[in-house]
Parts: C-alpha cells; sequence; structure tokens
C-alpha cells in the first residue's frame, strides 16, 4: 500500500505555528512518527503553499498511489479547483484537520472540498493523519 | 478503557434504511465486530430516537466512561441542547457520521455538535465509528 | 385498508387550542367522524408531544399500515430526524396541516419533511386529515 | 355545485411534459376522468401560459363559480399580481401541484399564493385535482 | 398636456377589492374626478392584468404623451421587464401605489421600478394619482 | 392649515451639497417659493442634523400642526427611534425625499420610516415638498 | 398563589456545568433559597431534557398554576413546538435564562419562545428565577 | 444605594403613546409609584431623545451610581455608540423593555445593548423596570 | 436547418433603446443580416412582450424547428415559466444576450432559464445570435 | 489575427476527467481541430493549474495577441485576482465553459470574471472555445 | 496647514475605556504629543457624543481646514447620516480607528463612512491618528 | 530597520493598469521614491501574482524583517491561506491599498487579512506605502 500525505499552506510551519491551535510537533516529526507505526505502508509527503501545486500533485496522484490523505489548510474553505482536482481522479482522498475547525471562525465552517472526499477527520491533532491512513489500510 | 458509543435517530435501522447512503450492516453487526477488532475495550452501546435520552446518555457517561462515540443523525444538525450537553460534560466525545454529510442535503452541511467535541470523523460507513474507537484507544 | 393517523406536538388540545386557527372539533371527535365516513378503512390514531415518539410511531408503521396521515406540528419546521424516519421507511407518508401554515409566521413557510412525504395537504381544517385518507383510499 | 379548475403555464402539455415529474396522463383525460367521478358537479377548465390571463379568470370566477382549484405552474413561485387577484374575489381558491415541489429545487419551495388560498394540495399526481374538487364537495 | 395613467393588475377591481386597503371608489370614478379637477389636460387611461400589455403601452406612450403615471400593481416587486421597458423610452414615467405599500408584507417592499422611474408616490390612496398629474403639470 | 415641514441632516447644505443629485436651490428659496404657492397654508419650517431633536420637533407638532412634511435625510434608512416618534403621535406625517432613492446605494432602498407615514413621496426634487403640502392641503 | 418552575435540557447540571458561565449553586439550592424568600407561594419544580416532556409540562400547569416560569435551554432557540404549546395554554409563561444569552454564540441570540411569553429576563445568575416569581407575586 | 433610570427616544410619552403597546401610565406616575415601593433606594430619572445625551448620562453615572436601570427605546436595535458607553463604563447596566420587543417587528428582535448589559428585562409593562431596581437592590 | 429566434420584452426597440447598452442596430437589420449570413438556414422570428406568448412559442417550436435561439430579456431573471417551457419541449434551446449581463445590476447576474438551456451565450452584441446560429449550423 | 487560449485548473485532464460533464475529448484533440477549422489564425495555448500563473498568461497577452479565450475552470468562482488581471490588460477576453455552469452547484453559478470579460459562451462543450474564436475572427 | 481632528462617542473616555482596546493614552495627551510632532500644523481638536454635532462640525470644516481627521467611533458602522455630511462637503476626510476594527466583532467590519473618505487607517492605537495628519502634511 | 513590501497579483501592472483607480505610477518609482524619504530603512521588494508565492514571502520574512507592509491585491478578498500565514509568524504585517476598496465593488469591501494584520491602510494613493513605512519607523 501506497499513500500520498499532501500537506497545504502553512502546513510547513507545524510546531512553530499557533501551538495552541496546531500542537508542537512539526511536520516531519508528526510523519516520521507515522511511519513508524505503519511500516509496511509506503508514505510520501508533499507540501506546498501554492494552490495549483496541490492540484498537480492530486493529479499525479492518480493511478501511483492507493489513497491520498490531505490537509488542504485554508485552501479547504475557498478553493473550487481543489474540489474540481479530486472530483476528476479515481483514486480516493480523505480529508483531515488537526485543529477542529468547527470551534474557530464562522469561514472555516465551510469545505468546498470535503463533499467530493471519501471522508473526512478533523480535530484530533496530528492524530488525525494517523486516522486517515488507519482508514486506508483497514478498510475492505 | 471503556467507551459509551450513542447512536441518535434512525440509526437503529442501520442496515435497513436507505441502504446506498448508509450500507448493509445493521448496527447489531457493526458493534460486534468493533468489540471484536479491540477485545480490550469495553464497549457499551445506547440508541434512541428521543434528543432528551440522548442528552441524559451524555450527561450519565461523564465518569463513568473514558469518551463517547456520538452518530447524533439528524441532530446534529438542530440541536443546541445536545452540544450544551456536551460542552457541560467532563468527558470527550467524538462526532461521528456513516455518511459524507457534506455531499448530501445544503442543511447537513451545518453541525451544531462539532465546535464542542473532540473531533469529527465522517463519510466512512462503519469504519466512522473504528477511527474514533482507535483515536481514544491510541491517543496519549 | 390500514392507515395511522399520527399527531405531533400540542394537537392533543385541538379545540382548546387557539380555536380561531385550529377549530373548536377535539381529536377524538374528528377522529370518530372520520371512521364514520371510511367504514371500511382501519383508522389507528397516536399522539405525542415528544419528536422520538413520533419517530419510533413512523419506523413501527412499516409494514403494518398502507400508509401514515402525519401532522408533525411544530416539528414539521425543524426536525432533520423526523424527516429521516419518513426517508427511511417504505410506508408512503402524506403530510397534513389544519391551518394554512403559509399565512402564518415566516417560520412555519418551511416543511423539512415534505419533500420526502408523497404529498402534502394543508389549510383545509379537519378536513385535511379527511383529504389524505380519501387519497390512499382512492389511489390506484 | 360549479367548479372553475385553472391550470397555469405548461399544464398544457401535461402527458408529454416530464412525465417522470407529471405523469403520463394528459390534462383532457385528467379532467374527463375527474367529471365522470363527480357528474353531479359542473367543472369547467381553463388552462393558459400568460400570468394575466390567469388572473382574468380568477376575477371573473367571482360570483359565478362555487370555488376555484388553481395549479398556477412556475407563477406559483413569482407572481405577486396572481396572490393579489385571490386576495380580491371572494370566491375560495385552492392550491393543487401534481408533483411535490418541496422535493424539486429550491425556487420551487416558496409558493407566493398559498398564503391567501382555502388551501393547499401537492404531490398526489392527477389525484390533487381529485382531491381540491372533493374537498370543495364535501366540506360543511 | 396629454397624460396616460396606466393601471396593472387587479386594478380594475378598484372600490370591490380589499375596500379597507385599497379604498371604496372605483377606478372610473377616480379617474372622471381627477379629468374634472385638471379640464385641461389630456387624461388617457389604460388597464390590464397582463404584464406583457403593460410593456406594450409605456412603449407606445413614447413620442405620444407627455408623462406616464403608472401603478404596476403586483408587477411593481418583480417585473425586470417593465423596468426595462421604462429605461427604453424617453417619456418620463411616475411610480404610483394607492396604499401605503411599505406597511405592508415584506415582498411589497422592494420595487424594481422606482429606481428608473422620474419619482414615486404612495400612500395616499387616489390622491397619490392626483399628485402624479400634479407634477407633470406644474413641474418645469 | 399649519404644516410643519421637517428637514433632516444635512439637508441645511441644499444647494450646496451634490447638485447633481439634490439641485441647486438652497432650502430657503424652496420654502419661500412654497409658501408663495400655497399663501393660505400657515408653513413653518425645521431643521436639525440632530436625530433627537427631529424626533423632539414630530412630538412637539402633535395638536399644534395638521400635517408633518419630513424628508429625514440619512436617518430614514437607520432610525428606528423616528418610527417610534412619527407612529407615537397623532398627526398625519408624509415622507419626502429629493432625490429617487430607489436608483442610488442598495442601504438607501430601505426606509424604515414609511411604513408609518400617511404616505412616501420621492425623486421629484424641490417638488417632492410641493407635492406633500398639496397632498394636505387637497385631500378630503 | 401557585407556580410552577421548568427547567430544560442540562439545566439539572447547574452548579457543575461550565460553573464560569452558570454558576456554581445548583438548582436544589437555588429553589430552596426562592422558597425561602416567598414563603407564601407554591412553588413546584420539574426539569426534563426532553423537549415533549416540557411541552406536556407547559400544557398541564394550565388551571392548575397561576404562572409558569421557564428556562428553555438550548430548546429556546430551535423548538416550535414548545411556542406552540406556550401559545396554546392560558397561563402565563416567562422565560428566563441565568446567562446572557445575547453575550454567547450567535445562534443563543434568536428566542422562538420569547414571542409568546408574558416577558423574558436573562443574564442574571439564579436572579433570573427570583424576579421572574417577583414579578407574579407582585404584579397587579 | 443610588440607581439612575434613564429613558430613550419618545418614552417621554408614556401613557399617551400607542397605550394599546406601551399602557396607560405616564413615565412620572411610573416612577413616584417605584420611590415609593423602594423608599431607601435613591432613584434619579434622566429621559432624552438624543442617542448622544443618553450616552453622555451612562458616562456620567460611572462612580456615581450603583447601576443604570436603561430603556433605550428604539436606539436598542441600531446603536452600536451605545453599545461602547455601556462597555466603557464600570457601572452595571441593566436593559428593559415595557413591550415585549419579540413579539413586534422584525427588527426590534435585535439588541445591540443587550450583550454588555449586566442582563434583559422585557415584556412586564411598567413592572420591568421594578424587576430592575428590585435586582440591584436584593443581588448579593 | 430551420432556426426559431425568439426575442423577449423590450427587444422590439432595439437600435432605440439605450443604445450605449443594446447598440444601434434594429431587431430587423440584425436578423436581415444573420439570414445573409446563413443562407442555407431557414431563420424565423418572433418577439413579444408578453412571458406566456414566448412558453407558447416555445412549446410549438417542438418538433417544427431544429433548435430555438432565446433572448428572454428580462424574463430570463424572473420566470419559473418560461424555464419549465424550455425543459418541457425536446428541441435545444440556446440563451443569448446582446449586453454584458454580468457587468450590470446584480439582479441581471441570475438567469433561472440557463440552466435547462443547451448554452449561454451574453455580451457580445448582435453577434450573440450569429454565435449562437452557428452552434446550431456546426456542431456535431 | 493571433488569439491565445487559456485553460486553468484540472482542464489538462480534458478526456479523462468526469466525461459525462466534460465530455471524451482530450485538450490536444480539441485544439487540433479548432487549428484545422481557423487555419488562418494563429492559435496559442496555454493551460496551468495555478492561479497566479493564469494571471501571469493574461497580462503577457497584451499587446502580443488579439484576444484571450479564457476557460478558468474553478477560479471561475472564486478569483477576484484573475478579475482584476482581465479589466487591467487592454486585450479583450472571452469567458467560456465547456459545461452549463448554471445547471451544476449553486457556487458555480456566480462568475468573478465574467463581468469584466468581453462576453461569455457556456455549455456547448468543446464547441464554446470554437465559438469564442469565431467571435474573434468574424466581429467587426 | 491647519487640520480639525473630529472624535465621535466614547472617545471623551479615551485612556479610561476598555484600555486593552484602546490603550492608556488620553485623548488629550495623544493630541498634545501630536501637537508637538507637528509644531507648523494647526491642530484643532473636537468630541462629541451626538451623531448630528459630528455632522455639524464637518459641515462647518468646509473651507475652513485643509484636512479633517475622523474617528467616529460607533456611528461608523451605523450612519449614513455621517457618510452624508462627508459626501457633501469639499474638504478631505480621513477615517481613523484607534483600535484593528476587523478582529472584532461582526458588526464592526462594516464602514458606512469609508467609502466617502479620501481614505482609511484602523488598527495602529494612537498612530492611526498620527499617520492621519502625516498623510495630508507630506501628500502631493 | 528593514521591511519587506510585498505586492500581490496585478501590482506588478502599477502605472499601466486602470489608471483612473491605481494612478500613473510604476511600481519601481514609487519604491524609488520611498527609498530617498527613508534613507535609513533597509526596503525590500518582493512581487508575486502567486497567491502561494505570497505566503512563502511571509513565512520566510519572519525573524529576516522588523515588519511587512502587505498590498495583497485581489487575493486580499479571498485567501484564507494568506491570513493564516499572517498569523502564523511573528512579525507584524501591515495591509495596504492603493486605492478606496470601500468605494469599489461590494465584494471588495471584505478582508480576510486585515484581522490579523497589526493594522490597514487604503485610499492614499501610493503614499499608502509610505505611510505604512513611516508607522513601522516612528512607532514605539
Amino acid at each position: 500500500m501506497k499513500l500520498l500525505i499532501i500537506n497545504g499552506p502553512n502546513l510547513n510551519l507545524l510546531g512553530k505555528r499557533e501551538p495552541g491551535v496546531y500542537g508542537v510537533a512539526s511536520a516531519e516529526s508528526i510523519f516520521e512518527e507515522l511511519q513508524r507505526e505503519y511500516p509496511d505502508v509506503v508514505l510520501e509527503y508533499f507540501q506546498s503553499n501554492i494552490e495549483g501545486e496541490l492540484i498537480d500533485a492530486i493529479q499525479k496522484a492518480d493511478g501511483l498511489f492507493d489513497g491520498v490523505v490531505l490537509n488542504a489548510g485554508g485552501y479547504t474553505h475557498t478553493s473550487v479547483a481543489l474540489r474540481d482536482a479530486i472530483a476528476a481522479v479515481g483514486v480516493d482522498v480523505v480529508e483531515v484537520h488537526i485543529s477542529n475547525v468547527l470551534s474557530r471562525e464562522e469561514f472555516r465552517h465551510t469545505s468546498l472540498i470535503g463533499g467530493v472526499c471519501r471522508g473526512s477527520i478533523a480535530g484530533f491533532g496530528p492524530d488525525s493523519y494517523r486516522l486517515a491512513v488507519d482508514y486506508f489500510v483497514k478498510r475492505k
């Protein structure tokens, strides 16, 4: 099994950015930990602050990966283009968020991408990624 | 570890109700399977179609369980009272949905309870319950 | 032919409650009259002020009745859970209202349940029930 | 008893228009059947695609008919002028719809005319007309 | 000076229609009285319940009349087409209403035509027409 | 007959303020002209930029004047307090506007006071005042 | 004088639930204190988390009590059915809230029941109940 | 104890203004009665129709009074400036209304000031003032 | 190939009406030019200001024409009835507009008919008609 | 004549992406076909998933091309920046869409860019591009 | 150069009012400091809690000052009348706010006056005033 | 002191783009002039049309610059991702706009980024940049 984890804008700052909201673990440590927990899964990781590069990554995952774990960050709430990319590809995408978006600003309560994802997981800190990986590994 | 799984209105019909949306597994089979996967966790199960009985259940879970997995069904979108119950108790509640609520009717896109839950998991079919249990078991 | 007539909140007060809006006939007299008019139809009657008990009643009607006549009262405008119950069962449900809801407060202009009912009848006083029964009896 | 049945825009296409929504019976066959069922009632029938001609018809019905059965079609959702005509005349008007308007597009969920009609009947196919006639015949 | 007074839908019922709102004077008596008050003004009068005929009348007034007094009735609140007709012609149009539309239903608070009229007069009963005529006669 | 003309905020600048919108005549010249046209009417004039002083003026007019002509300027769209004053007094108030408020910014399309005035006149330049006076003089 | 105090969902947790918002006094201690302050008033107390049981209680109070003090908790903002119950009975109901609902989440700023209550009291902590009782005792 | 009672716009007309809504007691008689009921409290009274003078009064009350009872009338629904004044001062302000604002026009359902007041009391006629005074006297 | 070009309200004024918006060519000259460009296509032309006559024309086109080019003018934004006519017939309809509706008033940004047309063309002046004809001629 | 065809996000997947919506032709085949139909026009083609690169392309087209054909994909509905680019350059831009955006999700009914384009063409499949090219070629 | 600094409601409390939001400097000390920094500019200062007096001040500044620095406080969000005053005068007005209004309550995100001011400066504490003065001094 | 000036989409066209709105000065000349005015400040300049590159720039400024002056252009109104970047970094960001965004289209009245910036400056042409620099230089 081969999964692509895509992180959107500002998630390269994990561990430094608003630690009260996003926690103190860096993206690197989160994914190293994740790899340790799922040694039999090939995990690849991609991050970009550029909306179109996230779209590129989703498009390219089609056929190469068994699933995509996507934290689209701020683009979650504004990007029809990202939604279209997810709807266009054959690979299942799971939406994840570190923070509980429903307990934050009103504009974070809308997800333009959730409706075309396989499912959504939000609010569990770094565990959100783990649960998404776990879904792909154990579903059948 | 002791977890309470609470199912709200119409989830007693799982397996019979709109199988295209909710799948063909009955609630009983889902929870038996779940218990098999997590033999070391004490899983209790409660279902009611009555909003106030769900509130009662959440209140009573406080102090007796290590976590609550709540599928509030149709009350998810309309119940301030349920939200208040979750906010009032000390036990962590995880919101789950079997279907991908964001790909359904507009009125299902709002969750009044999500903002006071620990996190939300939606769209994975019966796996949504498993992921919620998994969260409680492995978090630390 | 066997029909279940379900009355929601406050409809136990018919004849006493705001007679200018709801008329002076009690629920009992309305259904006795109805039974007289349709002697060959088995009419059963259920009333509850509790949303979840209305859901229970709809669920149980499935397979036992040829149709349900539902006056959901105030839950008409607020209950996704009731809507889900109607959508979940195989039996046809007809929505009725005694008063003309469209000539009353704005919040009564929305019906969350109408879209999943077989049809809706509103504004004819006690005749609304009779027309619903008539529909089930004569349709073909 | 003398009743006027008024059909609004595109209802002249009944039987040909979107049969999945409106059924396969033509307007003619529906009203012939209706006359057979109510041989003692004088039923007249008027159809127009022109909003103002529907208003004319409602105005002229005043004093000549004991009731009006009105399927205003698409004008239901947009016509204040039609509403004003109904409010202006002394004859009772019953709003009918063949399809279940609440299960269709959002803009069909609003009825500008329902609030000034005697009552509304929607979703029963051609039976909607029959129920409206039945109301006028049996009420009292 | 030559003025065209155009009355829209249901205004042919003046004197009979909701006299509490529209008064007891018929359209005929109002315009006879008006002609008596302004003997030097040529007053013509047109009424139709058909939106498109009102548009026709406005178009034809261009070049033949010094002004148009328009009571568009229910079309006031819904007709972009009427607005376009007023904007298209060179003759000044004054919007009038018999009743005080701002003290009635919410949907009467919007005028689609007012913004392209010379001005608006509402709420003075039959005097609304007289004031509009007076405007054309005395302006300079 | 005794009428009070009340001008609200910024109308003391008439003739100087945005002449393309409000014309070149000063308030003084408008009211001198008006007095000349209606020599038998006692016209008094009050202007203030202070909302509460306009309320005071309306209150005091009660019993002393046969009518009030009110151009509430910018308070038209925002003042519940002014509306309450008009509703509280026994004297009839006519709302006037120099410009055509419906052809200007969206926030000018709402009048909080119009619904409790006797009627409204807008868009005729200084003639708006004259028509309001004319209404009071000739009505009966 | 006989008053019924009805507490809605989660108010059984008073003293334990979000003490920063609701205070540290339990419901029991509040009502004992209240009885001490009004020894001549018969105070009865009812609490339920079930919307329909609150409706039942209001219906039954009619004729038996001189007044009802109602803290509907989260149902305040969502329950048309509760509103209908209050409007249906002859006994006066006073709406109370412990916290200042207007300083909390947007969805708490709407009260569906306030408009049919005798009056509303909010924000005074346990004193809100006392003021409501005081109203019934001293009004005349 | 020293309390300032502030009445906003049009409340100087109490007893004369819309008695069906506001009752027949004048402000003077209400406050004389109130003083008789609370002989040990120093009650001062201020009324103005001018928003800014109400702000002045609130500012000046700070440090001189133990509490302010504020009926802001029509400014309740529109004044951010009044809200800011209440938030700026150290003295507790209680919002009162004579009528039940929630049973009146939609624009009266919003209170811009309630969220920064100690609490709100509405709908009890002159008793609303008494209850507010009673709150200040008995709280502790 | 046989195409019907239908023009809605006020488009009979082309060349005279707001030339800055709609250009200086008359409808006649536009369609003569069009016929010259497509000599092998039978072009018929119909114009009416009456909504219902446009509906009639669309209904009649079914079976007689290979396509309809429809400029519904002001009815574009308000007519559910016209939408229903287009959805009811088998012939493809192409929506055209001379002006760029998206750069004009907000109420012109909504097209009720576009969603049931084959496609939409707007903003190219008389070329909008030509492009629509071209579509029908060359598609396949 | 030299035209630039710009395709936005996910349009590189044409032929593979949701063929029921977007058809089975690849972008390459569409533009080869187009070049064959217009051999005398220099057609250049640019695609990017990155919003800012589309802006770059529009900026660079200014002065080098006689027109731009822009299918902005999902950015159509969300990009003020793209709108600003179109408004900033001197070259005419024509908006095209392959699918009928008005018959899809609500959020696709808004075009932020249409109002500053020369015109819009939507719903004709690959023909939408051809019609846009045809407009540039034949306009005069 | 002569500038008028106008402070609206509650800004007389600077230094005392919500110091966490507005800082600890009094208005006096802010303007003394400002005068020291710009010794060659004549700075006058006006404060009022009364909306109409702010309008008076803006009107009077016309012709006497080279610019106005306006902190309209709470009236910023509600006053059309203030907007009209700014639009009516020839002198440039710069809108300033001490706090960052966009990070506060939703109702503070709208400025009715900003659109007719020369520009807006918000969020810099007392520096907001200095920057506005600096603009007037150095622009050209 | 070291400041980074970041310009978003289309601001590379300054001097060429809509000069009536944005002025005739190029970005280069504006920043050369700025450097001349503040010779002791190290000014760096970055422009990109790509949202994600603006995010990159803001992230990289953290720790290297004493402040950021950000004109986000069209992304101001649509970018949650940009907002998140500003909130994530420790360096103060000042929002600037050349034009008065509040006097332009409705969709420019919302700033998603302003609430997390230190402050906002809009409408002063190139002076907006100077004032932002001046803020950083003189604050203390």
